[in-house]
């Protein structure tokens, strides 16, 4: 059992976690920048410790810091919420190192599905669908083109070590090869010091739908259903929605045996989530497991009736998790909108500043996870998300009802948000007829 | 289909109803009096009404006058929320008379079951268990008490028109009677103008359970399981949950089973509420029927998945049920608490007032209904009850957890609430064993 969690993050999701430990009847410590220190995180723990001012390097991202801050309060775990350290398998070994319980899988597993040309590997060795591509790494553009003119183009040429878009180059046809294959490597090397790349088919604006599981020290691995989270703008999830409108039952039976299948290969333990792309067919590829909890939990937690943060500390503490895949027994449409302090008009700028009035939306099936309130001063320094609304109904049109009577609620003033950009989204045929793939986003801003 | 909605309520349940109508993409009407000017069921309404000044007989009592807006406006339906003129026969004829559509039963139906002895001879033609009683209208203490030797001390003297506690004497023993019965008469004959009297056998500190219907225009009737209402101070409801602890999985069949019935008997349309009284042992009898939505109705939406509000204004529209009995498939527990402007050190005396902070909780599984707002004066005319809070989680323990970590995490400052003596009855163990009944809070309160 533990008496004592400290949150390494900030914002919504550090807010998410101490209500989590209070309902748990555990003490919250939170850790807190300089510009953070009236944040409602800091208000709502236990314990508190400045860990430094300024960018996040200096104190969300700051691993001795924050173990030092752990060690001092006697935490006898850490949650890492989101971003920041929560894939950071160096973290884990200090906090192993310390004894302090590191909330989340081991290093080891979040190693090998941090490496993507390791991760594809594994999955295909698990029989898991991945994008058909290189089994093996590949070095040089001579090589890749060969394996490229086999799977004919248009193909994909990713850094095995990329992440954010980093490291990945579409070649359309042959004579864009060469080219692409050296950019590619280029940058990999430059910013992940890897000059290892890997080759796949590409997939033109494909539907991203991705499987929840939770997994227990004993084996068991429940699959929670899938979020689809298509409406994105530059990999940036805006949207999420559960059940997904592009799957079908069988499909779904079928994502959900095969994320267990990858969590399985790997012996994973704790939330993770098994991301897929759906190609307009319907035929569906394995791309990357997130090994922590992601923004867009809530939307299972809505139609599954579940606490995945509890989960994750139960789990954590060595329990056997609270459910099993019978009981999981989806019900409902949840739709999650992301609230960010941002001017769309203006390349989606960050807007931050001080929320000058700031009214809610509530009631039956309508959730807001958020850390802001009246006269909070939303700092330049971090990310621009700054609520997210859920809304639970009986099926997917009510479900959009009610997210739109939520917004039309929502009241922040102060700051620029996309609330109205979200609205459009919510009022945009293609997106309400449940056709929005990953290209849906670029193709309305291409319309103004 | 309803274009305008004129709702004849304040408060919470005036917000709700709002938010209900947004859904449906229904335009509301606020009604207010002035001293609610500021209020957010006027703020978030589309269209707002000043009906009047002062206490509520002047304005939310004032049938001329709500029915004079509804005209003015233009809005098709009337939804009562509860209290104010929710059971009010009459005014649903004034609505039927213009027009209007009365978003409840009929007149009908509200009389006989607000008339208690006609509503009990109803339910034992039709088969659902009352507390053995007198069956014939009793009109003097000798004919009375030749009854009340028959079954038994002690007895509840009643009067067929009351209400609220008026009218009502409990007999402990023979000698006890004429004169009980006697005040008991005069006290209905001085109150409602009516002598007529019924003797029911006296159960004492019963568990309060009630079964919520909805019923349609076409026959559907559908039970949504029942909510314990046990922990009431002054026959004040001031916690509801479900599903009982007091109560069997075959208990519960029952109850259901028999709600549907009392419906049945007297052709029950849209939401209604059967109350059971359940004694020590087990047994259960039908105690009143509340031919409206209730407070506490939120409880079942949380565990049912259910919208009662949405509900309610389909079905007069004149539409079908939107569920059937077994797509009604309960899901964990909920508990709700009302928090009450008030001072329960001072024999719970209302305590209006501005809001100077307020902080509500939130996050899974947390809802509040309220109206309250940072800046918001609460009225001294009206009732005392200024938010709702009701959690859901997969089980009763859970759900008690999560409730005092809602309340722990609430802040109202500025009036004096019982938030600390609702949070003192979820530390209770009487009342964590699930065994509180109704004489539970003035057990407590004897402590003192």
């Amino acid at each position: 059992m533990f008496h004592k969690i400290l949150i390494a993050n900030r914002g919504e999701i550090a807010v998410r976690i101490i209500r989590a430990c209070r309902n748990m009847g555990i003490r919250s410590v939170a850790v807190y920048s300089k510009e953070d220190k009236n944040s409602l995180h800091v208000q709502l723990a236990d314990q508190r410790v400045c860990i430094g001012e300024g960018p996040a390097r200096n104190n969300y991202l700051n691993m001795e810091r924050i173990i030092t801050a752990a060690r001092n309060v006697g935490a006898d775990a850490i949650h890492p919420g989101f971003g920041f350290l929560s894939e950071n398998a160096d973290f884990v070994r200090l906090c192993d190192e310390y004894g302090i319980t590191f909330i989340g899988p081991t290093a080891d597993v979040i190693n090998s599905m941090g490496n993507k040309s390791h991760a594809r590997k594994t999955m295909m060795d698990a029989n898991v669908p991945v994008v058909p591509g290189t089994k093996e790494p590949v070095y040089d553009a001579e090589t890749g083109e060969k394996f490229a003119d086999e799977i004919g183009y248009p193909v994909m040429i990713k850094a095995s070590s990329g992440g954010g878009g980093k490291g990945m180059r579409v070649a359309k046809s042959k004579d864009e090869f060469e080219f692409n294959f050296n950019m590619a490597q280029r940058e990999s090397a430059n910013s992940f010091g890897d000059d290892t790349m890997y080759i796949e088919k590409f997939i033109e604006n494909p539907r991203h739908v991705e499987i929840q599981i939770m997994a227990d020290n004993f084996g068991n691995v429940v699959a929670l259903g899938e979020r689809d989270c298509s409406v994105q703008r530059n990999h940036q999830k805006l949207i999420e929605e559960s059940p997904s409108p592009a799957i079908t039952e069988k499909m779904r039976a079928s994502m959900n045996h095969d994320a267990i299948l990858a969590a399985k290969a790997v012996n994973y333990t704790n939330a993770g989530t098994v991301e897929f792309i759906v190609d307009p067919k319907g035929t569906y590829y394995f791309m990357e497991m997130n090994t922590r909890i992601q923004v867009e939990h809530g939307v299972t937690e809505m139609v599954t009736g579940t606490d995945l943060i509890i989960e994750q500390i139960r789990v954590a503490m060595g329990e056997p998790l609270s459910f099993t895949q019978k009981d999981v027994t989806p019900r409902g449409h949840a739709i999650e909108c992301r609230i960010n302090a941002e001017i769309p008009e203006k390349n989606f700028m960050p807007s931050p500043g001080v929320v000058k009035h700031l009214h809610l939306p509530s009631g039956n099936g309508v959730r807001v996870d958020t850390a802001l309130y009246t006269g909070y001063r939303i700092p330049s320094e971090y990310d621009s998300m700054i609520a997210k609304v859920i809304v639970h109904a009986p099926n997917r049109d009510a479900a959009l009802q009610k997210m739109r009577s939520a917004l039309d609620e929502m009241v922040i003033m102060g700051v620029e948000t996309n609330l109205d950009f979200q609205y459009r989204i919510l009022k945009n045929p293609e997106f309400c007829e449940g056709k929005a793939d990953t290209g849906f986003i670029e193709r309305i801003l291409r319309l103004d």
